[in-house]
């Protein structure tokens, strides 16, 4: 599957409806120094591995850092935004409930994405 | 969570019901060279999305070779065996759409494992 760069942020769908999942969709994604996600929300339920890195998470107006090889669990629905507050490249997978997955901002409101299908 | 090992792998749920998640379950596993898991199946979907190393996967008779940045996608029900062929240990992610995830072998017994809850 392609990769996708948004300004400080590269994604990589690596399983997915359309590669034999029923289920889970698994995302690849890397985020540069000083980047930041927006605040979004997803439908279904996120587990984020983070591989690499350090950075904060912020979730419902709770902030919590994290670094390589903590897991952050997201239940459906949860407002979130990861920023890297570190020097090094944020390294991470993503594994989602549902798929395909959508991004949702805090108002409902879809964020269409480059690698939506 | 606590870190189980059996001869040549060592096995980490770092995501699982008890902490939060309502369907997905994740394991952080890693196989010694030459080291093999059984043949095996779950009743659930998983993705593997395979960190570092190389080896094999038998999945119904058929081997494919795979090496760190693959993604190993296994229907509900397959019987797979992964085979480190290398000399790097693999280290991998399990991604389980179900919490929690139980193991088969072929014959359809159940297989306990240390981690079982």
């Amino acid at each position: 599957m392609p990769v996708f760069s948004l300004p400080g942020i590269e994604h990589q769908t690596i399983a997915h409806r359309s590669q034999g999942t029923e289920k889970v969709e698994v995302w690849k994604q890397s985020l540069a120094p000083g980047a930041a996600t927006p605040p979004h929300f997803h439908e279904c339920e996120e587990v984020i591995y983070v591989l690499a890195g350090r950075g904060e998470i912020t979730a419902e107006g709770q902030a919590m850092p994290f670094q390589a090889d903590c897991t952050l669990i997201l239940p459906a629905g949860k407002v979130h935004q990861i920023t890297n507050t570190g020097a090094e490249t944020i390294r991470l997978a993503a594994l989602l409930s549902e798929s395909p997955a959508r991004v949702f901002l805090p108002s409902g409101e879809r964020l269409m994405l480059p690698w939506d299908d």
